[in-house]
C-alpha cells in the first residue's frame, strides 16, 4: 500500500444555519485537526456560503498538508452535512427554510471546487453519527441522536447503519406531536416537541411565566424580557434560580416525553441528547429520565441508556466524515 | 430434492386474549389451509391454552396429511405469535395482561407436544409481517402496521425483516404519547394513542358523549349505553348518523396523529392499518390522511401510502409462519 493508502485523511464540513465547521479527521478516527468556525451569513446568498466553505476545505487541508508532510492524494474526500430535506444520491437540498436554498446542488458545487470527491448528508444524521463513531455511542449498533438548538434535530442509527427511511426524511424528531390540541409550531403544526424544547420554545415559556409574574434572578440578568435566551435560562439555574430550574424541569417532562415515543417505537440502546439545552447538565437529564421511566416500557426503558452527547461542536465535522467514509468504502 | 423439500408446509399459530387461530401455510406462500378458530379461554389457566393450541396444530396437519396425501415430514415447524413483551431467543413470554402468563416457555411447550421446530414472535409483528408477505405491502420493503383492537398493537418492517430493537420491545405504538396531559390509559400513562383510538376507547368516548346529550340512533341501537362497542359506532356510521361519523372522525385524528408521528421518525413506503376500525372504510381512512397531511413532513408524508390491511383474520396465521421460515431459512 501507499502511503496515500494508509493515511487518508477526510474532509468533515458541518453546515448550519448560523456557524459553518470545517476539519480534517483520520480515516481511521480522532480528533479533527485543522479545525476551523465562521459565520453560515446565508444572507449574503447560497454562492456566498459556497465559496466560504471551499475556502475554509482549502485552508484546512493546506494547514495538514504543511503540518502533516501529506501529499494531496491523502486526502479522500470532502463528507457534507447540511440542513435538509436533501436528496442523497443526486446530493442537493431539496429546501431548507433557515438558509434559503431551494433544489440547490450543494454536493457538486464543493466537490467541483474543491477537485476531490463528496458526499452529502442530514446534518442531524450527521452528528448523531459522529457520536456513534468516535462519541457517546461508540459501544453501542443502535442509538437515536437528539440535538436541540434553533430546531430539534435527530437521527437514527440501525446496526451501525444510519437509517434514512423511503425518501431521506427519517428521524424529524422535533415534528413528533407530543400534544395534538397544544402550542403552535413554526412548521404550522400544534403541539411539535420542538414547540415546547427547542432554544427559542424554552426562552418564550419561561417569558411567559415571567411577565404572569414569577420571580426570577432571570428579570435581573435581562432587564429587557425579549433579550432572555435558552441559555440565559440554562446560566439563571446553576445559580440556584428557583424558576428557572421550573423552566427545565419542565422542558425536560416535555422532552423526556419525546423521548419515551421513540423508545417506545425503536426499542435502542442508547439515547444520545446533543445540544445547548445540554449545558442545564443533570438538571435536566434526571428529570429527563424520570418522565421516560413514567412512559417508555418497561422492557424498553431498562434495555436504554439516555446520555448526553460527548463530541459537542466537533460531533458534525466528525460524523460528516465518517458518513464520507460509509458511503465510499461501505464501512466506518 | 426429496418431495417433502420441494412441498414443506409450515404451521402458523396465533395467539391472542380472546380467539386462537391456526392453519397451515404453504412456505412459498399462500393462503392458509386448514384454517381453524377458537376461543383463547385464558381464565381457564395456561396449561389449557397451550393444550387447545397443540389440539388445534395436530388436527390442521391432519386434515392437510389427508387432503393433499402428505407425510409428517413434509411440516418444517411451527410459527407463533403471542402477545407480549417476549423473549424470543428463549421462546418466553415475559408478561401478557391479556392471558396472565408471565415467564411463560410457549416456545418449548408448543414444540415438544406437537414434536416440530418452533419460532415465536410478538402478535403485532407477526401480523405486520404477514401483511408485508402476503397482504397490502407486498410491493415494499419498508412498512409499519397498526393494529387497532382492545389495544393498538404495532410493528415494524425494514428491509424486508421484522425490527425487533434492543429487546425484543420495539413498535409499541399504543403507547406513544400524542396528548401528553390527556386521557389516561390502562398502561398508567396518560395521552397514550391507545387511550383515544383502540376499539373500548372508541366506545368510551362515543357513550360520554351520548351521556353529554348527543343525539344519535346509536341509543335506538343500545337502549342500554354500556353496551355499545367500536362495531355499534361502525355500524351506526354506516347508517349515514351523524354523531357516530363525528365519533369516527375523531377517531381518524388521533390515529392520524400517531400514524403522522410514526411517518416523521421512520419515513416508511407504507402504513398498513389493520383490525376492527377498518370496518369504518372510507369513513376512517380519508379524514386519518387528511390528518397525516397536515402533521407529518411532506417529502416523508408523499413517500408513504397508508392503507388498510388485506389480509383480515389470517394475517397472523400468515406472518407467524413467514416468521418460522425467516428465522429458520434466513429468508422469506
Amino acid at each position: 500500500m501507499s502511503s496515500s493508502e494508509t493515511s487518508r485523511w477526510i474532509v468533515g464540513v458541518d453546515i448550519g444555519g448560523t456557524t459553518i465547521n470545517v476539519g480534517i479527521v483520520p480515516s481511521e478516527g480522532g480528533s479533527p485537526l485543522a479545525f476551523r468556525t465562521k459565520r453560515t451569513e446565508s444572507q449574503r446568498g447560497a454562492k456566498f456560503v459556497v465559496d466560504r466553505v471551499v475556502k475554509m476545505i482549502k485552508e484546512s487541508i493546506q494547514e495538514v498538508m504543511k503540518g502533516e508532510g501529506h501529499p494531496l492524494d491523502a486526502f479522500a474526500g470532502v463528507g457534507i452535512g447540511s440542513p435538509g430535506p436533501l436528496d442523497r444520491k443526486t446530493g442537493t437540498v431539496i429546501s431548507t427554510p433557515n438558509l434559503g436554498w431551494r433544489n440547490f446542488p450543494l454536493r457538486d458545487l464543493i466537490q467541483n471546487a474543491v477537485g476531490l470527491p463528496a458526499t452529502l448528508e442530514n446534518d442531524a444524521n450527521a452528528a448523531t453519527y459522529g457520536e456513534w463513531w468516535l462519541g457517546a455511542g461508540r459501544s453501542v449498533n443502535n442509538l437515536v441522536g437528539v440535538t436541540l438548538g434553533t430546531g430539534i434535530g435527530g437521527g437514527v442509527v440501525l446496526n451501525g447503519e444510519i437509517y434514512h427511511g423511503a425518501s431521506d426524511a427519517a428521524a424529524e424528531i422535533g415534528h413528533m406531536t407530543i400534544n395534538s390540541t397544544g402550542r403552535k409550531c413554526k412548521c404550522g403544526n400544534y403541539g411539535c416537541l420542538e414547540a415546547y424544547a427547542s432554544g427559542p420554545a424554552i426562552a418564550l415559556r419561561a417569558i411567559e411565566g415571567l411577565e404572569a409574574g414569577a420571580e426570577s434572578i432571570l428579570t435581573q440578568m435581562a432587564p429587557n424580557l425579549e433579550d432572555i435566551t435558552a441559555e440565559t435560562v440554562f446560566e439563571a439555574v446553576v445559580t440556584g434560580d428557583r424558576y428557572a430550574s421550573e423552566v427545565v424541569s419542565d422542558t425536560a417532562k416535555f422532552l423526556g416525553t419525546g423521548v419515551a415515543n421513540v423508545i417506545n417505537l425503536l426499542n435502542p440502546e442508547m439515547v444520545v441528547i446533543a445540544g445547548g439545552v445540554t449545558k442545564a447538565g443533570e438538571h435536566l437529564m434526571v428529570p429527563l429520565r424520570a418522565e421516560v421511566r413514567l412512559r417508555a416500557f418497561k422492557v424498553a426503558e431498562e434495555a436504554c441508556r439516555i446520555v448526553p452527547a460527548q463530541l459537542r461542536t466537533t460531533a458534525g465535522v466528525i460524523g460528516a466524515a465518517a458518513c464520507f467514509k460509509k458511503e465510499t468504502y461501505g464501512e466506518v
